[in-house]
């Protein structure tokens, strides 16, 4: 068993998920995605904590205290805030966590508006594309990544 | 009677109408601005519910949620987040409602930076350097607009 | 009763409006059009005067003349020369009477070059994609800036 | 016989082909072209209608009008409204005829701002840099589309 | 007497000259400085033949057939065309003939879209900034330049 | 005595000052901050009133309401928002309090995204890269500021 | 046993895997991400054949006949010519098989040039920074999405 | 019978003519463009050989040493690498040959990238839009072209 | 007699005119320019003291002290610093003189990075393009202009 | 008593303070300024050495000297070159003494091309807007970081 | 005799040297060029192995296997490659081995897009302009680095 | 013995060489520099002039007043010039004689403002990267040339 704590997050107009736009965003609910999460975590071993927030202010909150709060990693879906959010950018660089940029549709393939990723440069890694499964892909990536650094502490 | 239901939603620094920049933003407070909205609805059978905020994750909530509130279109006066906010732009598209952006003075005659709006190719129509009666000209043109969908879709 | 009198213009390819692209545009003519601002205008105290031309340097003569052809204010719907036509934005300013920017369909939602006006900043106001009604709209709200006015000079 | 008739449409400066930098482009004049594409037609049997302007304003109005006045094709070469006229493009689309831009010279093998085409995107078809025989071989492929337009509907 | 023969243009908002803007623009209107220029002209043993027009098309038309018409250069004022017309720089080309652009204000030194001339690489100089006296100046400096091509070329 | 009464406003990620990248921004604590910018004000007969929030709103709202407040002056440490947001470019100008600009690093020799102050053109001064003692630099010349412009008033 | 065949094609350089900067990619060999590719595959009843090239067409060939030699996917790392290949966008779209896009370490986090990925808009979806594991979380998805599709044939 | 030879060649992913988005490119093949393309020269008297490669250096080979080779002219598509090739630019200009660029679509009227073209500069000509008869127009005005040359120097 | 005293600066490289590049600057050396401004200064009973330096950081001074030193008015050819130097736009503006840009070539004719002026925001007039005439005719025009205010004072 | 020894370096038009543009500048001299740094200086037991030149070749020799002269940092208003020198950036980087950007006025606020500082990547500080206070700002700024690295250093 | 072994690397378009625009590239065949360089390297000790090829997969495939082939370092002239391939940069990386990049022209000096090249942050110094010498002072530098780098080594 | 005589010019910064950032430029001093371009010129039979200047106007004149002291060919390191200079760029056209631009690093590897050189396109060489080898391989290179020119000559 992991171990790992890690803190799921999502931005904006992600609790209208399933609501939105289905032929973009798919018809699964954010409840639904944090249940796949969860047993995903479960299974492996790990536990996850998941909120939501359209608030660019909590969500630098949630992302910046995450370490002390006791997290080892977060896997993060910032919304239109990935495209326009220096202060996630800083957050993720002042929380010190190996973070995952996940989202649902793949933003490379959209407007153009959605290329740019303000928060890439912090972040480990990204999963995009996959709908609801980009969640449950980040994570296991993310478990993956930290079970390695813990082997190689160990030596 | 037209029977809708409007949402007037007014985004940063607007509560300070009527204070800032009178030069620019005339006299008139942002409460004469609401009854000047509400008056215009009542006359047409309709009515409007107004808030504000400066933050733009409650505009998000407002703005995404509306639909399940049970309002017909939203007027939307976003302040300078029309100019930078993604978030709203997808909320606009998650609300799937008629959105008439407004705005006191004219945008697009003033700094280089307010000529780009983000939420605009969301939107289906802007009034713009009307003064608060930006408003009230938005409003008529959003009732029209329901009142002849409405009309085409009883045939 | 205003007495006010107002210029309406409308520039390249309006001609067509009603035939052309309809899905954008509407099954509206041109003539519908002059004939609803009229009514709008009778219905106010006021009266207009409506031309087009699909050549820029008719717009131009047509605007910069207004104020000594006894104009008190133009509504201008200048089609694809809004987002090119210097010249146009010359010939507002040179007419120093108060201009309304109409739009049928909304620019800032369409091609990326259509998100420029070159007019905007030489005009008092826009109107954008309520379909035709955005002339009446424009002209209510132009009629409503001219009464102030002249409320405010008589003091 | 195709029976196909084609407005032959040319702009700024080409009444001045044939005296005008023969270096670029040639010393056949706009005459010569006329009756070239003329024999072209006739040798295919369809017919061409040709006419010059300097005037921005009444291009649009030949291209937008071409189809009300039994029109079956455009065969355009703008000049330099190419590369600046939005309202040429509306022109076009509002027209609804297959449009084949053509041009003397090879315009993106010279000065830079001769490479953007703002009517490109309203075109089916663009044929340049073979002198004057560019409005032939584009008048050919014109017809060649129209034909296979009408042996696809006949089926 | 040199007798040159000298076309002098002005374009789109001229015919406003001494109503427009006369903070700007001064109070000498289009008269005065065609009667300052006639004047310039005669005490040099020169004629101007002066015209004015708004149409883009019929400035082109008057560049590039001024060769024909027995003009030896031409002294052009293209207002807000020298910033987006490429026709204008094709029909100076087109025309053959040593060109001097006027200007009654100094563009330069306002609103960033004036500093670009589009016509500027097809003159041979530029005057600008001394109100009306820029077409006089232009004058002189134009009729030197001929009569030092006259002197080179007999040696 | 001055009897100055000074906000002292900080924005995202600076409750983690002291915490996050300590090379960057050193070890002392927001706390540590406050205390210094009071003790300086103190010795100069003035006081502070501080507070921090992640959210733009409530910055917004903090810095628009000063005036109302009973301020005299604004100390402004925006974090990541001075890059972007034209909110609280609008929020200060509706002050219409003199507002001092303090950074804890140079932004302008980190990243190239935070060389553009969003905020820049309404703050009357600038002190960055001295660590806290831009905080304390600010308020000594933001109180020098107030001093002179009251000395002056009372001639 | 799900019987998908997917295509997994490495472009320039990673046949460098393991022995180049391995500060940023790691010392897995390609071989080592061949064989975990293959046997992620093999647990979920699929299979995986492997080719990498230096040159552009050598994978453009692979990728835009994929589909006719019978792979149902595309497991594609095009290396650097993600950035600048307009050849292998084509070849994708030509290939009409959904296609994963993944990297070794996260390219947003990287140069600026990186930034850009001229394949992404042709790309269901696209996983980046996990090291070798990108390969292997991009098939697991990949295999998902194909699952879901066939499920959603069969309704 | 004219005798003159040309080089046809064609670049990345027209190997799946008639395969590949046939909305876009229709249903015919590159053997039946080849085909077309050998009639219309055999029925002017000339001959031609055309070959395809997916490879970049393999196109550069085929159009430099195209003279040696003993062609007389060039036809050229060269795929997506028309918008990112310099190569293939200076394999052109090295070749000393006539080019005519051909399209089976208009690149202008598609994606922002397809409207530069990195070869056009090199190239005498460009026939787009035509479907698979842009080859043999192409291959007609290349002729003429060739023709008029030989013509003038008979002179 | 107009008794005004003119500083006439020269910028870099001037030294060498009638030396450097004789088919775009002419063969008249600087000091045939001088003695050319000298005489038309004498002729309308004006001085002139004309100065050359290839140091920006004397030309600043030359134009910032211009006033203290007695002159009314600043004839200036920046040569190259024309396009780079906002030292001496500053100092322009510092010595609050009407100052007239002249050059011997037409820049905006030239290279692309000659057609930005930085000083000519600073200065009320332009004459380029005349060769040496050039600063002659910028003399006419700069006496004009101050007889013109001496007038308008004395009313 | 510190001790520290401060290079105090102006720039291009700072000998005209006081005089140039006193709405923007303010009215006291460069030697009041440089007067008021003294005092700062010797009051904290420090001294300072001042100089001035229009010449950016004698400041960057000033700057790139100044550790051998015997000074501990660098107190640097660089006027205009501040937006253009690359010279001064290499000639601080030369230094590698700690070096504080001061400005009279807010660079930031005022013209765009003064929003770009080309040194500040090299200094470790900068203070701008607060009049001549910007000066003694900034040294005490300076003072209070080389005591900072001295303390630092003795442990 | 210094024994080091020098890969000498030729891309696309430098099979024609000596036949492709000796106006540019002069009369020596890369034959000649060779043949130069390996004397050049015989004398100093040294060997060289020459390859060309059009393809870019083959230069990438050359420089990055360069080190296990034995080499110290590589002559680079990467032709057009130069200007658009992150391919060969990532390539030279891979390789870790000190590289020169040469050119027969100096590419700065030609048109715009010769200006960036793509590979330069990679290599440790550019040689262009001298014609086929600057592979031979290119290849003196490189031997001349690499002994300075044995020397230091062997302290 | 070639007789040649070479002006070898350093710009800004220069006089710092050893003292400056070794880690980037070396230890080696500019005279030693100067000492080994003597020897290598001696060598040769050539002779070289050498001066440093940190002020652009003098590098100005040292370049534009080369040919009439005597020089045949410069050898130019214009440092923190090389990227912002005009003056430089019309100097060296202005002196009519063959000029390499030198550089101790390699500009194009280190910051991206370095990557422009305002000179290279008036310059015939560019040698960088191999520290103060550069000088010598330069003069090689330039020597070179000259014997070629010469020998051209006499046939």
């Amino acid at each position: 068993m992991s171990g790992f704590n890690i803190s799921v997050i999502s931005g904006p107009n992600l609790d209208r998920l399933g609501k939105r736009e289905p032929a973009i965003y798919g018809t699964a609910t954010l409840d639904d995605v944090h249940r796949a999460v969860e047993e995903a975590a479960k299974a492996r071993g790990a536990s996850v904590s998941c909120m939501q927030s359209n608030c660019e202010g909590e969500l630098v909150t949630a992302i910046s205290h995450a370490g002390d709060r006791g997290f080892h990693g977060i896997l993060l879906n910032a919304g239109a805030y990935t495209h326009t959010s220096i202060a996630l950018y800083d957050a993720i660089r002042a929380s010190a966590l190996p973070t995952v940029e996940v989202h649902i549709s793949n933003p490379d393939g959209r407007e153009p508006f959605r290329r740019r990723s303000r928060i890439a440069p912090a972040c480990m890694a990204r999963v995009a594309g996959f709908g609801p499964s980009s969640y449950v892909l980040g994570l296991i990536g993310l478990l993956g990544h930290l079970e390695k650094l813990r082997s190689d502490e160990r030596g």
